[in-house]
């Protein structure tokens, strides 16, 4: 069974890693030995033992029937789309760790693999060692999903879990995430809430068997997390999560990235540093979590791998995915009920007078202000409330 | 699709309100409509909307053509084993709930569904609904899985969370558990950890790909673990569990039931009441780990539904399973390396002389006795120790 692999960066690679640490057992699962045919990356990797496998026009592998499956882990959408595209035209089954072009290219891609009777898989994409895209597919087939929502983007939970182990300043976390490998240069993707973005599209679709664009969803990054927001929430024993949830509302879902204080009961408290869970509620299963190596070069491979391997046992037969592309208009956020956490400069007279019956919180060391959790309402209701107090200067959702 | 339920116990009788409770989206899923046509049971349920269903006798499900898959909920190795090695030899698929009979009879059951390209399958005979069976099966297959560890007993497991947190005797939460209906009048099979032992069985049979005999693997309950043993796992930051584990050790595997103290680090310290979890640890993903409800009517029906789903999807094919009849021999516990903690009579200056350097610990309101916990030594060592000490009033391993 011969495979390319396109993009030999930290995945890449990773994949190439894993099929021979566990030779043995892989070739015995998949029926047959898997063999990397070709590498396709701009760069050239003299020393390195792949050296000879090494092309650079991905129509090396197109036009090369003896391959059978594609590993695509350059990231982005384009030029991946254009190459993934052409290889599942050429009748190619491809699998992908890149949450981007899943995310935009996702149901497009998967009725293409359904009408060339190949398989287009991207188990990697979410929660990188975590299987969660193969158990909503295959295992939690008896349930109403009514709750999907993952710590899924490990940079911002170690950067959390640091400021609340060391009470740090959000600045100073980001330089040791940084010097530590953990973030980016430019961070701004992790930092945001756009990767996580990307990864609620995806489950959301996956959930619902409609596209969710992932530009309609409300994000919320972590950047205005401060050193006195932890104090609080320690004050409350919660823990600060950047959560990407999507619950259902009546026929519909609404979806969201955004900081949320947990209490040490939830599933999601105890996930730390760079780990990553999915939290799913089903409607007859209750309460489920799938937990791991979000990120990194060998758990994530593990995943590729593992498409491999079930790629290789259903050669001749499309896997059926239900992510049609007729699009899911998500229900307005403004909907969203929950509690909120806010911080105001206001005095109790003024929050009682707007929010009514509120439960004060008070945090060791911190004056001049006001910490107060809102009764349940939407958004919108807590927006125009928010307007009408004025000093607010910060506000967390309560999980 | 005409479908047949052996049994119509709690598990039963949840498998026929899922499938009626999410109808739709089930049908969706298998492709077709999934209908009950018989439920066999000794019992009649006169009044129920399911009476006109029930037979008395097995052959009549055998005998019919139409009924292409066979639920089996009744429990207990026979008549269970009976019914299903018929249904399976007349070409039916079958989906089981029942632990007992997949951990005696696991092997040869997948052999024979195999050789009749026919599916047997059982999510839910371990961790009621969380997905852990398929997961091994198709999501972890790019790993070498060097642990398996679960909390696969909810009764157990609730009622050391209930020790903890109300510093209750054993004896009162039994009869609290066995008031609200989670443990049984006789709850032998929980406390002393069988059921947990096949469990393990189970899993271990999966992850080395042979037959695991649940007779050979070491099991130890909770009955011994007082309100004492707790107040020390205080002092320590730890938690006690009930843990069902195998091990990697070279070429073999160890497997053990018994209560560990888990620090809080670990992913299983806080999974509480009657939620089960299961951790795993593969050479390339890391750890992972599977949470959920591990047992309840419409979470383990949940399962069972979802194997519907996979057969309805797979009816022409055998999904292959890795667990031959070829017995495997664990590795002797005695060479199972962990720390131990220790309660003695016996004073710290013979502690000293037997088990050299260990680390001391006291709890609250506890005087009379030394707490220690042992360097890291095989079994055999500590048991040459522990025996050479003498006085020792409990051990329970360190995780």
């Amino acid at each position: 069974m011969k495979v390319a692999v396109m993009g030999y960066g930290t995945i890449g690679s990773g994949v190439v890693e894993v099929l021979d640490i566990n030779r043995n057992s892989i070739t015995k699962r998949a029926g047959e030995e898997i063999d990397v045919k070709y590498i396709l990356d701009l760069r050239d990797f003299p020393g390195d033992p792949i050296q000879e496998k090494v092309v650079h026009d991905y129509k090396t592998i197109v036009d090369d029937p003896e391959v059978k499956i594609v590993v695509e882990t350059m990231g982005g959408v384009e030029p991946a789309y254009t190459f993934v595209k052409a290889m599942l035209e050429a009748g190619k089954h491809v699998t992908t760790s890149n949450k981007a072009l899943v995310a935009a290219k996702g149901a497009e891609l998967i009725a293409l693999a359904k009408e060339k009777n190949v398989n287009f898989m991207f188990e990697a994409s979410v929660g990188g060692g975590i299987p969660i895209i193969r158990p909503l597919n295959s295992c939690l087939t008896a349930d109403e999903i009514e709750e999907i929502t993952g710590i899924v983007n490990g940079t911002t939970n170690y950067m959390l879990t640091k400021m609340s182990e060391e009470g740090l300043e959000f600045d100073d976390v980001l330089k040791d995430a940084q010097a530590k490998g953990y973030a980016e240069k430019d961070p701004t993707a992790d930092i945001e809430g756009y990767d996580a973005c990307r990864k609620i599209a995806i489950l959301t679709s996956l959930v619902c068997g409609q596209q969710v664009d992932f530009e309609d969803i409300h994000t919320e990054g972590i950047t205005k997390i401060t050193a006195t927001d932890i104090r609080y929430a320690k004050a409350m024993g919660r823990a600060i999560k950047l959560l990407a949830s999507s619950r259902k509302v009546g026929d519909g879902y609404v979806a969201m990235v955004a900081p949320f204080l947990l209490p040490s009961s939830h599933p999601l408290y105890s996930v730390n540093d760079v780990f990553n869970a999915i939290f799913v509620h089903g409607n007859v299963l209750g309460d489920a979590m799938f937990y791991g190596s979000g990120a990194g070069k060998l758990p994530t491979a593990s995943a590729v791998v593992a498409d491999i391997v079930d790629i290789a046992k259903h050669q001749e037969v499309n896997i059926a995915v239900e992510w049609s592309s007729k699009k899911l208009e998500l229900v307005d956020c403004g909907n969203m009920e929950n509690r909120y956490f806010v911080r105001t400069t206001a005095d109790q007279k003024d929050v009682r007078r707007v929010f009514g019956e509120a439960e004060y919180v008070s945090a060791e060391g911190v004056s001049g202000e006001c910490g107060f959790i809102t009764a349940r309402m939407s958004e919108a209701e807590y927006q125009k409330k928010a307007a009408e107090l004025g000093n607010v200067i910060q506000m967390i959702r309560v999980g």
